[in-house]
This record gives C-alpha cells, sequence and structure tokens, in this order.
C-alpha cells in the first residue's frame, strides 16, 4: 500500500461487526426494505469465521486512514456455477453517505475484482436494483446486465414456503 | 421412501459425474449457450467433494427406479444474505426432455426446499431466463420472481475484466 493512500480495506475484526451491522441496516433502509436484517451480532461474528467456526462469508471493512473509522464494507462469498466453477459473489458494497465521491466505491470494487482473482474465480456477480443509480457506476467499471442481455429473472422461496415443499414431499414417501 | 416410489434422488457418485456433466452440456444447449460449459469430469468430482477435497457445491442424480438410469440433476450450494445469514443457491435444475411429465422436476424441487430446510436456511435462490416455460412451474411452487417483484438485476464481471480491475488496483498501489 502506498503512503498516501487514503483507504485501507481489510477483514473485519470482531470489533468491526457492530459498525458492519449498522451499514447493514443503512443499506437495506436505502433499498426501502428496512425490515430485511436480522442478523445479530453474535450470527455476524460467527459467519465472518471470527468465532473459531468455518466461515459463511468473507466481511470487508474500508477504513478511513485519516479517521481510522469504518466508512464502507463488503460481504462476498464463493459461489459456484456449473460451467465455470467456482465464482465469487458480491452480496453487498456499501459506503456511507457521507463519504461518497471520494473513490472509496471504486477501491472496494477493486479490491473485491483483486480477491475474486486471488482466489481463482473467472466471474464476479451480484444483484442491483434496477432504480439504484450505482447500476451506472457497476457498468462503468465493466459489469454487464445480465437480465437485461441475457434475460435472467431472480426467483426466490421464502421460509414458510420451503417449510410446507419439505413436508409435501415427507407426506409423499410417507 | 416408499416401496412404489418411481425415483431415488441422491448424492451423485463418481460414476454419475459422466452423466451429470452430459447433462449440464444438455440444459446450456436448451438455454442457447452451447459454449458456457467448461467444467471437465476430474473438476466437478473434485468441486462435489467426491476425491477427499471440501465440496464447492452439493451435486444430486434422480435416478429412474425402473431403469436405474440418472434422468436428472440438480447442483447446489450454500449461499450467503446479510438478512439472513446462509440460504441455499440451486445452480440447475434438469430434468431429461424424455423424462418429463412424471413428477420428476417437482420431485427433485420438493428435495433441494427439503435438504435447504435441514440446513436451516431460510430460503432457497436461483436465476431463470425470462422465456424459459418452467418459470410457470417454479411460480406454481410458490417461488417468488423478484426481478418482476422487486426489480433485481443480475451482474457480472467475466474473467478478463476481473484481471483488468486487480491489475488496476496494484497500479495504483504502487
Amino acid at each position: 500500500m502506498s503512503n498516501n493512500d487514503q483507504f485501507t480495506f481489510q477483514r473485519a475484526k470482531v470489533e468491526d461487526i457492530k459498525d458492519v451491522l449498522a451499514m447493514i441496516q443503512e443499506l437495506a433502509d436505502f433499498e426501502k426494505m428496512s425490515n430485511g436484517p436480522r442478523l445479530t451480532e453474535e450470527d455476524l461474528i460467527r459467519d465472518a469465521g471470527l468465532s473459531g467456526e468455518q466461515e459463511c462469508c468473507e466481511v470487508y471493512v474500508l477504513v478511513d486512514n485519516a479517521t481510522k473509522l469504518a466508512i464502507g464494507y463488503s460481504i462476498c462469498y464463493k459461489a459456484y456455477s456449473t460451467w465455470q466453477g467456482r465464482y465469487f459473489f458480491v452480496e453487498d458494497i456499501y459506503v456511507r453517505p457521507e463519504h461518497r465521491q471520494r473513490g472509496a466505491g471504486r477501491r472496494i470494487f477493486l479490491e473485491v475484482s483483486a480477491r475474486a482473482v486471488e482466489l481463482k474465480c473467472p466471474r464476479l456477480e451480484f444483484n442491483v436494483l434496477e432504480w439504484n443509480p450505482a447500476r451506472k457506476f457497476y457498468e462503468s467499471l465493466g459489469a454487464v446486465d445480465l437480465t437485461a442481455k441475457e434475460g435472467w429473472h431472480y426467483y426466490r422461496v421464502e421460509e414458510q414456503q420451503l417449510s410446507k415443499l419439505a413436508n409435501d414431499l415427507a407426506s409423499s414417501k410417507s
């Protein structure tokens, strides 16, 4: 890292998790889904591999070197494609509003790209809401909108329905 | 499992992987992306955890009990959401055309749903092409099209661009 670097991108430590959870909530508020986040501090510490268990995801913070405060974060994990094998999925990228326009978002995006290359992942993927102005920023960095280009639709089965389907299976076997 | 069950859904064994790769290619052909698949038999054996290394994904086959042949497959992995933690992502579900209309697709979908519940995953997610008639089938099983409902767009950065971004980062630090 050069000495005049204004940011440090690093793995979140236990003491960063409270800040990361606050930023997850800020991102959910921005996405107009304030009731989405349900993880506790304990959950995220465990899932980030900070309590000795195997990690489920990689949690990073972007620190402002001037203030030593976390001003952004990213959470990523290793996904899998039947065409190309392991790839890297970016669940979240976020920079606090008062720290935008300083290259912080670009820095996080480049860092997770470099991490993907380090992991020998031939793809980086993520989902963005249609109205999110960040789409233009991602496209300027070479990300391709596969929903527009190829027509991919993103589907989810929620918890209650999943239980119903699992019960349907159990009934069909009994 | 009841005795009159016409299918068996099970983890792929080493000897199934050739069949699974053939079906991955059939699915890519159907999706009009015949040049997509690049995994070798050795890759998929390793990634499925069948050669002693840690698995990257779970590979399942649906066997026709009458013929003992694999007539479909599914490949899934554990993904991660910053709202609800670990969830289950279905990369592929496929039934060979000559074996459709017998409940095989429904059986696979129920089985992966039950696996998600077993893993305490509160969500099952997957991507489907807009023109794929299977969308109606997934919706009939309670899957919600989040691209239509919430406006999610699915983005990708491909390998060459990823390397460029990683190089840009390295240059900015040197």
